[in-house]
């Protein structure tokens, strides 16, 4: 499995332009990628970057990190994903970096999700769904969730997000209209960005193999 | 002004029953509500409170404070308002507390909005619309807020929220779809919330007069 990491995250630096900044995911399939980007870092203007742990292995490269405040929209954006379905809509926020995530993707151009083979799947929902939550909010969203979904939503103990906020995985979903559940859960109160990224889903797909399948 | 704001603070007193949690918004309205609640403070549970600044008047008072996530719904949610519209939806945000007033209005069964006269608008938007954002998607947020609104967004330099985020204020709306315009910000990735309580709009409002006045 780490080998079609790799070979995902090899493949997405052909998507990589000189003097681009690049907008870098969180996670193990993206520490590949960052780990090949190093390899081309004096093309790049920079990364903006979706996590902590992101920021400190691109700058542990020497890839120079930036705001995305300052950096105004970007070219491109690669990340990772939970689980992605035939219409490239992903389920994202295993790593709890979901909202930057969201932003980074929301201001780019192009985002190339790069995932090994087991993460296709046909509907999206055996991923338990990361849905991040302020804190005073947790009960609250857990029942409306119950209540909208049917599904059972677990708070993350011991994990609070890069944003101070905590997160709820809503289990034993099958998500046929992401569009659709993505909008409703946008809409509770408490709910600071929930894991569905499919209004703004991946425009291409990289799964990792030899050699790489390009969707 | 300060007058009208006591009497509508007082005369929300009548919704309170005995033993109840109260949930207690922010702001000058809200004060004078609070002061009157320390009258029969050995009447009610205790209340939630949507501010440090509220928590720190309710705990001078000596009424307890507690944590939305043990007590479940609320009956009763008391807050004052920027702007409120004849259909009872509101602007909220001027004091940067908006995000935890939402999820206690939307947490409570009644939703009592104190105001003075002045708050009274035909239409919602001569008070700027205060956005709720994660910082590093500030400029991205504020240009889909030109695009999707045509309004000014300002950032709030020198606030930082409860939540730890930042504060864009939209000048020059003219909100004639209230509910429609928070469903569009709600979809944006890097808002935590917006300060138009449309969905989630007043049941109850008490304009500050003698008599008050209530709608």
């Amino acid at each position: 499995m780490s080998e079609a990491k790799r070979l995902a995250g090899e493949k997405a630096i052909e998507y990589v332009e000189d003097g681009m900044v690049v907008g870098v995911g969180t996670g193990s399939t993206v520490a590949f990628f960052i780990d090949a980007l190093a390899g081309i870092r004096h093309r790049i203007a920079g990364a903006v970057s979706s996590s902590e742990q992101s920021t400190a292995r691109l700058r542990g490269h020497g890839i120079e990190v930036l705001e995305l405040n300052d950096t105004g929209p970007l070219s491109l954006y690669v990340d990772g994903a939970d689980e992605c379905d035939p219409g490239k809509c992903l389920i994202k926020g295993g790593g709890a970096a979901l909202t930057r995530e969201k932003i980074i993707a929301q201001a780019s151009e192009r985002f190339v999700c790069i995932i090994d083979p087991a993460k296709r799947v046909d509907v999206l929902g055996r991923f338990p769904l990361p849905v991040e939550v302020v804190p005073m909010a947790r009960s609250l969203v857990a029942r409306e969730l119950v209540a909208l979904t049917g599904g059972q939503p677990v708070w993350r103990q011991g994990t609070t997000t890069d944003n101070g906020n905590w997160i709820l995985d809503v289990h034993n979903l099958r998500i046929t209209d992401p569009v659709a559940l993505e909008a409703a859960i946008n809409q509770m109160p408490g709910v600071v960005s929930v894991g569905l990224f499919a209004r703004r889903r991946a425009d291409i797909v990289i799964v990792g193999g030899e050699p790489p399948l390009v969707l």
